[in-house]
């Protein structure tokens, strides 16, 4: 097995290391990167926040833009940041930057010539988990997060499967893919034109359509100056299925703030705590949080 | 005169936003960035702290990666980058990262082709302060910290203007160019060969010859696990200096911290705290720092 470390810093006293992986599931060679916190280097197993990012970038731009990791560090939680798809010379592209390389959309593709390594979907659920709990201080205790792209993985991957995530979140989330130009790009290149198939993979039709006897809680950030909240994100669509379900959604709309990291960064502290409480770590007092 | 404002982001409450302008100290065309606190929406006017970034930063690599905005935010303080040269087709360049565009080293250059544009250390002292203080509600109170040749610049800074400065604190700086390849290389370009003229931007020559009466507060963090430390960075002079002086310098050294911005983000907030103290801001009370 390719197992390679790549880099570690030391950070808020534990450690962020990215690593290059082959995975079977993808048919390439993948990097992640992950943060521990100084209570997983104590010998603890810590629980493990999943980030997806969105269009266009790798396990990097969460991990240095985000101001997380300091929030991690005092809850003792781990993160864990894969790539947005599989990558490579060999691996199907395209000249958009919203399709092919960079833009898994967190399904598994059924259609050439993306079928061969499209599969981030089962990559985010089964494989990359297996490995850090095989390979790192680890529990089998996951919660799930992710922006944009990666906002509507997150909320896909823990509505069909609530027996896996404690809780899940999203910034920004392409929240009813099937109603948005990024969605159906990729849906129609992955998937096929036959719409049937596209259900599975968007959050506000699973919702509505929701079957499964455990809920995960799901907390959901939206900026109101984000440039793509009308044509491409649509949270009204899930907060609407969340209503008529009676699902445990938080929405919240936040004057102002866009669709870049700096959203991110001044609300991943709420975030990091709301799933804290759902992973059934302590917070620590707030006089230690200087 | 041009002055443009490039992009706005919201962030912790305040607003992160980059300006192009028009230097006549470089001649040429300058971007910088500036974070401005909540509190500056408020009608206040706050205190700045100047940040220098390293070689081949913008101004976007603080602003992007050091986690400094939700402390700033909390404090009351604006953030200022600016660029780390002149930029631009006709400014002088080099094929070395460690020279011309993106190493501009802080100093006035008194050498072709460099002395047509490579006037930063005129251009972070006088210039720019004196366009943020007229155009944001910011105040005269200003304090400087940097990160390895911005650590060098902002110790020079005030070293130098002990008036112009409330503190000074850098991250692995350059403590003693004269001695390192990095600062040799780039004062013989931009001063000449003759060392004479190195002094005054050798900020443990400086300390080691201090003459001011005021001397400002320096605070300076070094990881142990930094790869430039014992070639380039050297801040055992610096030290040396401070005791030979009595200079109110405190120097700490962290075990497995590297030359990253994952180093800076982990102690920024001490750095900013440290600054705060010496601005007269008041911090806020730990529980509100959730």
């Amino acid at each position: 097995m390719t197992f390679e470390n790549l880099s570690s810093n030391k950070s808020f006293g534990g450690w962020h290391k990215q690593y290059r992986h082959r995975s079977d599931v993808l048919n390439c060679d993948m990097r992640f990167a992950i943060y521990l916190p100084p209570q997983a280097a104590d010998g603890q197993r810590v629980p493990v926040l999943y980030w997806l990012s969105g269009l266009t970038c790798t396990d990097e731009n969460f991990m240095q833009k985000a101001a997380a990791q300091q929030i991690a560090a005092r809850l003792g939680m781990a993160l864990v940041a894969p790539d947005t798809s599989p990558r490579g010379e060999a691996v199907a592209d395209d000249e958009g930057y919203d399709l092919g390389q960079g833009a898994g959309f967190y399904v598994n593709a059924s259609r050439d010539p993306w079928s061969r390594h499209y599969h981030m979907y089962d990559y985010v659920l089964d494989e990359l988990p297996a490995l850090v709990e095989e390979m790192f201080p680890v529990n089998d205790k996951r919660s799930i997060s992710g922006h944009s792209m990666g906002g509507h993985g997150a909320l896909v991957l823990a509505l069909r499967n609530p027996r896996r995530f404690h809780s899940v979140s999203a910034f920004s989330p392409i929240a009813n893919p099937v109603d948005s130009t990024w969605g159906r790009k990729a849906f129609t290149a992955y998937l096929g034109e036959d719409t049937a198939g596209w259900e599975a993979y968007d959050a506000s039709l699973l919702m509505r359509s929701f079957a499964n006897e455990a809920q995960v809680p799901a907390l959901v950030d939206q900026g109101q100056a984000d440039n793509f909240l009308s044509e491409q994100l649509k949270p009204e669509a899930l907060q609407m299925a969340a209503l008529v379900r009676n699902y445990p959604l938080q929405l919240r709309r936040h004057d102002g703030y866009d669709h870049s990291y700096f959203f991110i960064a001044s609300f991943i502290g709420e975030h990091l705590q709301f799933h804290a409480r759902h992973l059934g770590l302590q917070a620590p007092a707030p006089g230690s949080w200087s």
